[in-house]
């Protein structure tokens, strides 16, 4: 029975579980309030320093969903996360709008991604 | 090339899909239009039925998203979410506002987990 | 480490990554301000493209989220949906509402396959 190891554990959630070459995250989102482009900057640098955390990298992302609170910000949230992935190797991704936990928050990424 | 085992199979759906160490569970829901105490109580007692057919439980759930058809449930959701999670056992978890297939669905949640 | 494959990779996403027995599809719409029933049809068919194109097939398909911009189109979706889905094969599912990107798309489509 492959072990599973958690990476910044509460009674609620894990901000990430590793098992079995691969590493399931958390939504990440970034600080309420702030900009859209700042929003998803914040929840992609969180996404990254798991990643290293679980010994895995973004260039290794297998799959992606992100949620807008407004399907407004798409091309904003776009703007970032087009400069943010490596060329070559973008993940499978699905975008949907839905309203978020918590008021201000505008973007949450969920990522699956394979350890190195 | 890894055998898949269904459980509780339709035409439309599985609840759960076993294959290669994983289970993929279908979104599960209580009953509509009792409290969301109530369908939050129910919807993870099918999800601990499930993982027990499947040959998991619920300390072993990787990964967790969580639909709320009205984001205002969300502190109700968790008191029972919170109470259900055996300690040091949290799985990554995302939870959105969407509304769900049915009138009176208030919960949809839906895990992969590892086997045991 | 496993290796990554990536089918049709742009700089925002691939449609398909393959990875250590697993493939993870984008979201697969059809065409924008066509009926659902045609969506859904258009949606389904670039799946079973690209799990062809994995070394896949739709038999193989472990868990699916379909999101609906509006839950009404829920029976015309799953009209073409149930007749698609070949008899005891059928996926864990989970299916909700969330307004999708870009307007006139009705139905989204995210697969995770075994592949064969």
């Amino acid at each position: 029975m492959a072990e599973i190891k958690r990476i910044n554990t509460g009674q609620r959630m894990s901000q990430a579980v590793v098992h079995d070459g691969l590493v399931w995250l958390a939504g990440q989102c970034g600080t309420a309030g702030e900009s859209i482009t700042a929003q998803t900057e914040e929840s992609l640098a969180k996404i990254e320093r798991l990643l290293t955390q679980a010994g895995s990298e973004k260039s290794r992302i297998l799959s992606t969903t992100i949620w807008l609170a407004d399907m407004d910000d798409y091309d904003a949230m776009n703007a970032v996360w087009d400069a943010w992935i490596p060329p070559g190797a973008a993940p499978a991704r699905a975008c949907g709008e839905s309203r978020l936990a918590g008021t201000g928050y505008d973007v949450e990424i969920i990522c699956v991604a394979a350890l190195k």
